[in-house]
């Protein structure tokens, strides 16, 4: 289960000026939902959960009155390893819980995953009102 | 502790010409503030201090009535060698330091930090008014 | 816990003939174990575990009567996923579950793991009595 | 089912000189074996079949008596089309099959499969009494 | 038709020195043989002649007493482009005509064709009665 | 000392046309002023001189009655190479030097310095009212 | 002596479209004028012209009425071949040649010579009244 | 001061196997000594040490009883952050620190140092008797 | 006409020492002997000779007792320039000149010869007894 | 005038063991020695001395008891700057007056020069008794 509550947050230093912050973890790994794009009954059983998926997650933000503290964020990350979530899902639910916990003047969620059954997902998210593009 | 006083200018040499000058520092260093994102109790221990970090420093801006001594200038960057200092304070903290000592017409610092915990981090942040977008 | 007993073999097609199979696995993940390079007690403790690591296993071998099944390697390699090991024994280990299970002629197994610590480690291994280079 | 009568040959028109012939396929596609690496029950059901599997297939042989049609060889590998096997078997039959209709002075056959299951393969086999290296 | 006596030599300025000619044409094109790998019969018709095949010949030897005129060479290329013939019969029959009309020391052609049906090929022969390995 | 009185110039052949040119010169080479930024005390003495500085000029114009005769520039840039000069006044006085030699429509000119002190240095100024980006 | 009497036109088949046509000549060499960037007294005396200069010419147009003929603008270039021209005029020349020998709607010739004296130069013009930049 | 107390090592898990080990480290920093290539008085008077170096350090060995611990080695590369050493004592000292740690079967260390006054240095040493290359 | 006149040499300043010296030319050009490959009666006539030829000359040799001096040997290649020859006498004159004039050790000389008639050549010869084998 | 007497070495901390030191140099800079390959009467009269020359200096040797003291290393180096020399000489210099100071087991020296007159030159020799290539 992703835990948002591993989140923590200092003062940003440098509150009245518009900064951004942008930051890349290509570490991040989660569990396929029971029924999953590449896993079979018979796996789900010996693995005690979905298979898992790989890929690369870019946050950008501009920071408002507190900033997002790195190791937290780590863990925040890691807490996805043996959660069984949609990309869709795991893109906005990161949104959210970074925007929620440092309430940013925007915030932009992008996860590149891997290949699976010969298909790559780009999904791209944004809290600010404005549209938003997927990296490309 | 980061050193401003060291920071040296010259009079710019024309200082009728908006001309525009660009630094890049790939060999910054600083040590994780205490508790930081790849050091535990026993490491800070026996280093006396926190962790290192590493990370590239851009420099750019059109001077106006002072340039910056380029030597000056690596004194200062080596002055936070044994500082412990948050990536978004440092940045911004260069930022000041050095647009304080040139009052430059406009200023733009980018951090761009080596991966830690799995995440590679890049600030951006700039003085004249103007939005900031972190360097891709 | 690795479990080798998710290996699977079939018995080789052409066992007659010294056909060489080399496989590569760029989504390999396990554990720091307890103490590991970027782990401090505050994070186990949060995550009822080590740190994660992440890493490619290159595995190339030539069969003998029984090929591996691929369903059942990558169920095998996922095996580590929640496994608190060290790189050195991972390597070791893979190779020995694997020529157990199939006992080829020779087999080589190479583990490239992510950067932990400012440190990227590479681990090669192999069983046929001839020296072994780690690749590069 | 494959189909090896499909294959055709001609005289070599220089049999008495050791040149070489090499053909390169990168559009072999045949189907995973039922229960394969990334195929479950229901998806089966739905194509009458395994799931598909992609590669690239490197022919090297020098001929003796005969040599291969091309336009044959292109509809015999199309034949794996809807042939549900493994690649160990793919390969080593390819071989086979190739060797027996045009009987070279030696031959290699090199399948190198696409990525399933986060996994890469590479086989490779030779007939003619020397060992065999995997293509790199 | 191939024209043989298209070619023309001249004699070697330095006979005594074993030095090495290498010539690279990437204009080669001559025409499937009926029934060739993508033609059909309505395509023939249209075209009075087989389909258009494309590819690089590489020609090297080092002369004895006399040397291949280039000019001449070009021409001869270009007899080979309303003549339906194989590739390897393509190969052996240039190394044949060149190494005929200009007896060299030693004399390989590589003939690399383009992808045709899904395949490509490579041929190469050499006169000398050392093996012949294709170029790559 | 620079040498401005060494530039030449002739008649633009073609003045009614607008049309640009642009030279680069990657052998520049000055020292650096007393006290630089990697000279101390004592090789100061030892090469009575500063310590060498080098990098690469490049300089873009658009001719109005007279071109810049190359080389003439050739041996202006070289007068530099015995000559203790910071990089902004280097930039700038070579910009005036040839802008007032050739008075051309408009004119660019880029320093590009090689690391000194771990810093790399880009200097970039204009004549014509408009703002100049250093050379990315 | 540049001959533009050499050049030939035809007319352009498709008049009313506003198509591109665009060459690309890398072998242009014409000769220093006396006194040029790398030739001192002496040698000019035993060659009996200037030094000799290499560079490739860019030529991009939109035909009007009638096109450039191919073969016969590889002559005209060749004729610099013993000119000893100034790149300023060379670049110019040509584009006054084939913009008066075919009227295009619009044209632009590219200069791009090799370094002479440690220095590049790439000179570009047009004519249609609007700005050139030179090609980067 | 280097010290090698930090280093700690765990029992080869698989000590009857000669495995290679491979490991690199960017993130290498220490001083120069006092009177180094690029620091004068000045600068070592307001940095109290030696201006820094930095690099990157690659180490392979194959273990025999005992392995380097990750962890450990991160700490003991560490310690030579705020000492003034010699490239050639270093990677020496990093050598002999290491072989007595883990008493490996072979052992090579090569230091890979960023320019310096303009000159880059890579130096490479070896423990078993043969001859070492430094790496390109 | 090719001028060995030109070739000047000074006395090897280290006789003793079997040291080597590589010199690359890519400005060689020279004509096609009369009725050469590319061009035709109506040409020769409008340029009074044949059409030119380009390419790179490589030359690589360890001095005797005298060295080749760079100027002059920059004359000798210009002297080709209004010259027809063929390439295979053009590579061997350069070798009998040069090494008439200094009496190397050994000297390879190699021509890489643009494309013509949509053929390239490459020329390699050496002086030493050893076989010659050409640049790829 | 070279200073040899720059050079100043330290006692080899490890002398017992056979380690490679290599070092480069992309920052020397020579003067032609007059009547130089690009430099006429008038411009040496206006540069009281010979056309600038650049090139990469590389230098390799396994010391015995001293090693090469990498800032006077840099400083002798320097001393090129105003001295007019030949390639050959330069580079058989460099390496006789390195090897005198600190008596290596074995060293080599490769000068790799900027294009002069359209031709590069590449010297390299070394000092024991093998023989040498130049660096490719």
């Amino acid at each position: 289960m992703p835990r948002p509550k591993l989140l923590e947050t200092f003062p940003n230093p440098y509150p009245k000026r518009g900064y951004e912050i942008r930051m890349e973890c290509d570490e991040f790994t989660s569990l396929c939902p029971v029924g999953g794009i590449e896993a079979d009954a018979m796996e789900l059983e010996q693995l005690e959960g979905g298979a898992p998926d790989f890929g690369t997650i870019f946050i950008t933000y501009v920071p408002d009155k507190r900033c997002l503290e790195l190791k937290s964020l780590k863990l925040y990350l890691w807490s996805y390893r043996n959660d069984g979530v949609f990309y869709e899902r795991a893109v906005n639910r990161i949104l959210d819980d970074l925007s929620k916990a440092c309430k940013p003047r925007w915030m932009e969620v992008v996860g590149d995953f891997n290949v699976r059954g010969g298909i790559k997902c780009v999904i791209s998210a944004r809290v600010d009102g404005r549209g938003t593009r997927a990296r490309r």
